[in-house]
């Protein structure tokens, strides 16, 4: 019998089920944690999520997402702290201290085949800055509530659309500005695997208690058409999961490993088959080296 | 009339073309440099494309390209370097001193849609030393025939495919171990434009004049089906070119300026108007900082 007792199952991954389905499915499969994304809590109801979880016993390892933090005009500044308090608020509410954060791409690139970019909208080191300055402003609310602003490394693939913190270097530059409590890193695999510098960054974000969540997916190719969908199964694709896993664990991280896939094959299988699938790729390639 | 002085029409740009086309469609334009891919010169036959070149009065700014040396059994070895001798040989016969390296892959992961990588071909930290290994074997060989190992960072996209280098700071790492006559970097926008650490790393590479080119062309979304074709003119995407360009001019480079665009839509056009518009580009987003 494998052990489960650090698979987290981010609803992502069963895209097709319910918040409900999901953590019953987690459940079933023997599963302690799930991490959310805040659309399916909306459509459960935050109070009535949380009170699923709750009820079956599980544990939320994360909430996803705040952030699209970049917005350079005041009433997008606002907008983004307006959306990324509430979101703060559902965490707490939800049980969970870890908020993850993707922190917005290129200002009007946010929306690509949108219109053409305004010319400042290039200015990357102009965007980090604002994503830097958004940290700052949330991060005594989210102290309040006792949440943790995640900052998530984005592969740079999406450096232009979706997040322009592409590496754990730069997300740590940032978080040590703030308490360790505050301020945390998480460590996608498809994100960050191919970053030369992922060992020292690793160990230095657990030397600091900043690995707030260590999430595994694989890497393939080709790319699928929406690039974004192209994560797949651990072992399905070109990652070195005992290298990086053991990385994690020789900073002594004891938290949840969370898998979220985006990949539409997946997505269109049943969800006790997919979470028997990375249940067992888990106990082959991941837990093994934790 | 634009300042066309140090604007280099790399073949690929113009793919339709043989590389007599487009020596003349470069020198027709007013352009005083190409670069070369060693298809094109091999279609030409090696004696007959310096030829062709020197004829027309212009000089070759890059042979592209050398490199995919990551393979871990003795054949891939040898085959790797005798196909980089090959490629030294050639840039010295048509004059240029910069050979332009891709380094390669993870292993097997070189071929797409190949079998299923063995064990020991995601061990990523390994591929890179045999890089290091195969271009320590590579040195004195270029030395010799007065050639420079370019090392090309390739967008960490590419990294499971083609080039398990994937940023300035591990190319200059690498190429400090050698003399800056021997191994160089190359900047190309496409590739490096992502990297928060890019500042400082071309004010690195230009302090040591290891600086071999710099390429421009623009990262368009959505990603073209082969990531590789999403490349496209300069102010079509989300790259900052006057900001980039002006850290590339704060070095001291006076070096040429190549225009590689790999483009299904680009290369459906005709080569003239293709070099009309890289050389108006140019000169509203380039050569002003330069």
């Amino acid at each position: 019998m494998a052990d489960l007792s650090r698979l987290s199952l981010n609803t992502a991954t069963t895209k097709a089920w319910t918040l409900a389905e999901a953590v019953d499915g987690a459940a079933r499969a023997g599963l302690p944690a799930v991490g959310l994304w805040r659309d399916r809590v909306a459509e459960a109801g935050l109070e009535n999520a949380a009170r699923i979880v709750a009820d079956a016993g599980l544990r939320v390892s994360s909430l996803c997402r705040g952030g699209f933090m970049t917005a350079a005009d005041e009433a997008g500044k606002a907008a983004a702290l307006d959306d990324n308090k509430a979101a703060i608020v559902e965490a707490a509410t939800l049980g969970t201290r870890e908020l993850v954060m993707v922190v917005g791409g290129l200002g009007a690139a946010s929306a690509p085949g949108g219109p053409a970019l305004p010319d400042g909208d290039r200015d990357l080191v102009a965007a980090r800055q604002r994503v830097a300055d958004r940290v700052a402003d949330l991060a005594p609310f989210a102290a309040e509530h006792d949440v943790r602003i995640v900052l998530e490394p984005l592969h740079p693939i999406f450096a232009a659309d979706r997040a322009v913190l592409s590496t754990m270097k730069q997300c740590l530059d940032l978080a040590e500005q703030f308490p360790a409590e505050t301020v945390g890193v998480v460590v996608d695999t498809y994100h960050v695997w191919w970053d030369p510098d992922l060992r020292e960054q690793i160990a230095r974000a657990g030397a600091q208690g900043r690995i707030a969540s260590y999430q595994v997916c694989d890497w393939l190719l080709p790319l699928a058409t929406d690039a974004l969908l192209s994560r797949g199964f651990m072992g399905d694709g070109y990652i070195d999961f005992p290298t990086i896993t053991s990385w994690i664990a020789g900073t002594g991280y004891t938290g949840d490993v969370e898998v979220e896939i985006f990949n539409q094959q997946i997505w269109d299988a049943p969800g006790d088959e997919t979470i028997a699938t990375m249940a067992q790729r888990y106990d082959t390639l991941v837990r093994p080296y934790l």
